[in-house]
Order: C-alpha cells, then sequence, then structure tokens
C-alpha cells in the first residue's frame, strides 16, 4: 500500500465475481483474474472482503459460494441457473455489507433494481450485444459504472471512473533480450484478430505461437487450423500461468490486431510486464494502453503492422516494463477503485442521468465503435428512457 | 363465481406472466393464455389483480409493464435482457402485494431467494431442461410450487397443489357432428409428435390438418414438409383465436401422440369443450386429461391409435363438452389457486422437505418420464441440497 492509498479499513465489501472460471482462474479467465486482483488489493488495504466465487477459488479471502466449480469446467452445468443462484446469493446476504462490487455483467443490476441493497458499483467489463444497454440504461439510477478504459464507453451511461485493469508485476519475469516469434494470446474469435496475426507473421517472415481457448469454433476451422504448421504457426493450446509467463517473456512482441475496438486487453500489460511490446490495432482502448514507438507500435492495418515487425527488436523492452509499473499494477486499480467506492458511498445512487445523456440512448450502435461482441439485429423496441420506473 | 368459491376480495396479488406473447395472446401463448384466466378469475372474485406482462397486454386488469410487446413479435429484442427487467419490476414493487404468483418460470425464484417479498406460489409450466432443477431445489423454502397435472411432478419436490389448467368453454364452439379430418395444434417440436400425427392420418386414410407455429426448424424441414401436400396434409401456419375454434370443431379428433409426457395440453380441453375428442399417447398428463373410450382413446402406440381412427365418430361429442364443463374451466382453475393462495397466506413459507424428498433429488434424469423439452448432458455437479442457504 503505498502512503498516499485511501485505507479501505472497516469497509465491508461484497466482491462479485464472474463463474466462468475459479478465482483466480488457473488460465483464460480475464474477469476472473481482475476480481482476484480487487479482492486481494482491497484485503490488503483493510477491507472485510467477501468474495462472491465458485467453490473451488483460492482467493486469500472469504469465498462465498453456491457453485461448486466454474461453469466453463463442467460443460453440463447450466450457466443461467448457477448464474442467478451465484447473483441471488449475494443479494441475500446484501444487507452485511456497506457496498457492493460487481464484476459479473448485467444481470445482478436487475437484483439490485429489485431489492434495497447497499450501493452497488458495477464494473462493465465489455457490452456483448447492444440489446444490454437496456440493463444499464435501466439501471443507470442504481448503480455506478466504471469503464476499464476510456474507450469503452457508451455515450448513454454516466461513469464514475476508468479503472483500468492492474496486475501484480511480480508474477510476470522480466525479459531483457528481444525473441525470436510473434504470439498471439487469448480466444479464438474473428474480434481477436488471429488470423491478421497469422497473416502478420507470415508476411513478415516470423514465427508466430498461438496460445489460446477455442471460442468461435466455425473461425477457428476455416480460417486458423489450415495454417497451423508447427513451425511457422504454432498452436500451443491454453496456457497456465507458468507456460504463460514463459511464452510472454520469450515473444518478440504480442500481436493484438483486434478487427472490433479492444475494451482494455489484458494480454498486453501481461506481455509488457514481461518487457514485451505489443504490435496492436489502432483503436479501442489499445492507443491507452501502448505508446506507440515506446511499447509497441499502433497499426492501422495489416500492411502497416508487417512493416513495424522490423523495429520491434529495436524498442527499449524495459520501457514496457515501466509503462506497467507505472500505470497498470493491481495497486494503480485499486486505487482507482478506492477512491471510486468512495464516492459511490457518499453519494448512494448515482445522480439522474442529463438530458443529452438520455438523448445519447437513442445511438445508432452500428455507426459507433462499441466494443460488441456480437451483433445481432438492432432492436425495434429499446427502453432509451430515464431508466426503468420500478416503483 | 359459485356460491362454494373461495373470496379473494382485498388480497393484493401480483401475477408474473410470461413475456413471450402479450396476455392474452392473439395466437400461440399457452402460458400467457393460463396468466389471463388466472388474471381475470381472480379479478371476478374480488382480488386486486396486479399482472406484470408486455405493454400490449389487453386483461381488464391492471397492466403493469416494462417491455413493450411480446419478446416473440420483435425477434430483435432479447428475452434474457426484457425478461430480466420484467422480473425485477415484479420485485421492486413487492411490497405493495400480498401475494406474488410466478407463471414465468424459474429465474423469478432466484428474485424472490434475493429479496423479502411476500410469499410466492409459482407454477411450474414446464421443466426445460434438468438443470433448471437446481433452481427449484435451491428455492424450496421460498416459494410454494403448483404442478399442472399429477403427472408433471419432480420426486424432489413437494406440491402446494395440482391446479389444472382451465378455459373459458364459452369461448369455444361446440358443435356436435363429428367433423372429417384429424387436428395437430400446438408448435412443431418433435415432442409434440408432429411427425406421428401424419404418420396415423395417412395409415388411416383421413386428412390432417397442421396448425402450428415453428419451434425446431430442421425438424420441421425434414420430417413435416415433405408431407405437406394440401390436401392429405394440410398445413394453415399459426391460427388466431377465431380460426382455432373453428379449425377446432370442424375436427374429426385432435391428434396429441405426444413422444415425450406432456405436461397438461391445453389444446386438449379447447378441442374437447368444441366436442372435439382426442387421440393421445398414453403418457405424461393426458390419461389425466382424456378418459379413455369416452372423450377419446388413449393409444400406446402409432399402430393402436390408426386402428381406433374409425371409432372416433362414434364417440358422444357432449361427452367431451362435459369433461371440459365439469373439471378444466376457468372457475375450476380460479378455485384451485384461491385455494393455494389461502394455504400460502397461512403458511408463508413452504415447510423444510423431509430427507426422502431431499434423497429423490439425485434422481437419474434420463430414467424418469419428466416432460423436459431439452435434454442437454447431465451436470456432473448439481446443487442437490435442502436449498441454498442464502443466509
Amino acid at each position: 500500500m503505498n502512503d498516499s492509498s485511501v485505507s479501505m479499513r472497516g469497509l465491508r465489501l461484497a466482491l462479485l465475481a464472474p463463474i466462468s472460471w475459479p478465482t483466480p482462474p488457473r488460465g483464460y479467465g480475464p474477469w476472473e483474474q481482475i476480481a482476484h486482483n480487487i479482492a486481494a488489493g482491497m484485503a490488503a488495504r483493510g477491507a472485510d472482503v467477501t468474495l462472491f466465487a465458485t467453490g473451488n477459488s483460492t482467493t486469500p479471502v472469504r469465498i462465498a459460494s453456491v457453485v461448486p466449480v466454474g461453469i466453463n469446467e463442467d460443460p453440463a452445468l447450466n450457466g443461467d441457473v448457477y448464474g442467478a443462484l451465484h447473483t441471488a446469493h449475494c443479494f441475500a446476504r446484501a444487507r452485511e455489507f456497506d457496498l457492493i462490487h460487481n464484476n459479473f455483467d448485467w444481470k445482478p443490476l436487475t437484483y439490485a433494481l429489485a431489492t434495497d441493497a447497499p450501493p452497488m458499483v458495477t464494473t462493465i467489463h465489455g457490452f456483448s450485444s447492444p440489446p444490454i444497454l437496456a440493463a444499464y440504461y435501466a439501471a443507470a439510477h442504481r448503480s455506478f459504472y466504471c469503464s476499464i478504459s476510456d474507450s469503452d464507453r457508451d455515450p448513454g451511461l454516466d461513469y464514475l471512473a476508468t479503472t483500468y485493469n492492474g496486475i501484480d508485476p511480480n508474477e510476470f519475469t522480466f525479459v531483457e533480450k528481444p525473441g525470436d516469434y510473434l504470439l498471439f494470446l487469448g480466444r479464438f474469435h474473428r474480434e481477436k484478430g488471429t488470423h491478421l496475426a497469422i497473416d502478420i507473421a507470415k508476411r513478415a517472415g516470423v514465427p508466430l505461437v498461438i496460445a489460446a481457448i477455442p471460442q468461435d469454433e466455425a473461425y477457428f476451422r476455416s480460417e486458423i487450423l489450415p495454417h497451423i504448421d508447427g513451425v511457422r504457426v504454432r498452436f500451443v493450446g491454453s496456457v497456465e500461468r507458468e507456460a504463460r509467463d514463459a511464452l510472454l517473456g520469450g515473444a518478440l512482441a504480442l500481436v493484438h490486431m483486434t478487427t472490433r475496438p479492444e475494451r482494455f486487453g489484458l494480454t498486453m500489460i501481461e506481455a509488457m510486464a514481461c518487457g514485451t511490446p505489443v504490435l496492436g490495432a489502432r483503436m479501442g482502448s489499445i492507443p491507452e494502453i501502448v505508446i506507440d514507438g515506446e511499447t509497441g507500435f499502433l497499426c492501422d492495418d495489416v500492411e502497416a503492422a508487417v512493416a513495424r515487425v522490423r523495429d520491434l527488436a529495436t524498442l527499449d523492452r524495459r520501457a514496457c516494463r515501466a509503462r506497467v509499473d507505472s500505470t497498470f499494477t493491481t495497486a494503480h486499480m485499486v486505487d482507482a477503485y478506492a477512491d471510486a467506492y468512495v464516492r459511490a458511498l457518499a453519494q448512494r445512487t448515482p445522480p439522474p442521468p442529463s438530458a443529452e445523456r438520455i438523448a445519447a440512448r437513442n445511438h445508432d450502435y452500428w455507426d459507433r465503435p462499441m466494443a460488441f461482441t456480437d451483433f445481432s439485429k438492432k432492436p425495434r423496441t429499446l427502453i432509451a428512457g430515464p431508466g426503468i420506473r420500478m416503483k
């Protein structure tokens, strides 16, 4: 804890984590990783943390669980059912807490609307599809919102703060010497640009290592699998903690050429913590995280990225690490949340949105660079008023 | 109202309807139809009914809505989002009511677990898949349950009552003379046995009329569409009120050869109200509704059903109507619910389940004739204890 840190001593904090994986996750699981980091950081600042997470979670705080394992660890578990029971569990116990910090997407907002639970802060880790905005609009008078980058904000919402994700740099091994392969890390989805990473690596004549979990199966089969040859393009599956650290540290750069705006991009700061720069798309959160020409390169297209590959080894890898140390540590993140909590506790409920804000809710999602994962058809009817009048 | 009816005068009743369609539905929508019938019937008995339903609902009671139209009427509306807001709306206002009657499946149970809402009665209109039993088990100490037939009961749950669905017979025109076609009415899904109805009609040499909404598209294309010839097998799409009445009344019989146990089978009583007997499978609720040899025939297989087609015209169609009048009217249903409400209000919360009940929760779904719509893989982990300890 810095001297300047706000003490959280005495705060009875309910932290609602996702349940796709345990908290922290053993492999992939960025939301659970952040929930872990917040829980540990808040406990270190004196908060009395109750972490609502899967029963096999290992964060060293009080774990409250009605879900035995991650729903992605037992494919037959129904995420809807267990997600609802998990959320209900937190709200049933709401009176035990001073504040609920929701890291479990939009559905908990609807439980907050239905109860007299204490003030709630919701971190919007991403908008999966436009229709869920209706839930955020409806609950805007009930929960405070935090964005995880300045870019990932909906114009119809007020935000309490941008709370950048943070990691513990000590969990990542700094490697001073540039590696000899490019790395793609994350999940297979068109929006993450795995296919662009392959294209860039091949055209630049540098090997690519892919460490990812399957998500979009059809995309994987048609656009990734045919390129995997074990030499120029190697696929190493999903990697856990130590292998992940080694892969990140040994790379020439992390390729992060997303095709849709990134919300934050946890792998980028993990790479930089190892000294590995980022070859990233100039969109979404990436320009907030990567300093162009210093901790990586921002590229407008594949062409530009290919041209930059030769310059990657010239970057000072210490600058990458320094960027994380100065801005993207758990301590910085927890400071930001501590400040947000204090303001939420002082205000209790968010102020009513302005007329401009409400007007902005009629924006056409398709004209905006929002980071939706799934573009469904635009709803013809959308609750876009000043929040649902629940009473 | 019969003289013997329990008065509901003064009861502040929140009735939570589904939102797939308006209440009542214009065409298909059995759950919404029942919600309408209950609302109207309870209002007639003096209850102060607030019906949480879509904004375009027309039941003549107080409508409370945050969902403009049925989610099946605007395919771009996200059912998850609007379903959650709809449910939250009801629970946010829970203190205005003496009782909540939930007709909107399992998710509202989780809001009940999270709140101090008044006593709740949940009608289990069907178990869509085994994993949702976890929600019913978890909330068994919080909500009373009603089954819609004696057969559609899970051995791990206690039930307050069987509350058979009921209709207003006056909305159906009695036709004394047997018609000359068989009728399939409902939705295209293998479990509803549309393909068996086709087989039976063809082998018996009697035309079949199909009035249904699409559900399982692949099933429709491969097993139904090839048989539609406009003569022996006619498809008339989804029918609304008057056309439905005419189709039902003009039929020789309704074919209801389900392949999985029916939960109740609203179309059967609608057919019988028109005087039309039922050619039905001897499973699930059908033996509770159809008196074999009097209001239809119970058949063990297609063979048996084909053999019975010639006897259908010999049945006295007045017996079919009389069966509905004596047992399956809205008045009977509302009597059953009124009695259930009184008992729920006296007990406030359900008694703890017995050890036998809890032990029965470990049943193998696949060995039981439960009426699940979707058989997913069996969960390896299931909350099967005496309900989640939420506090």
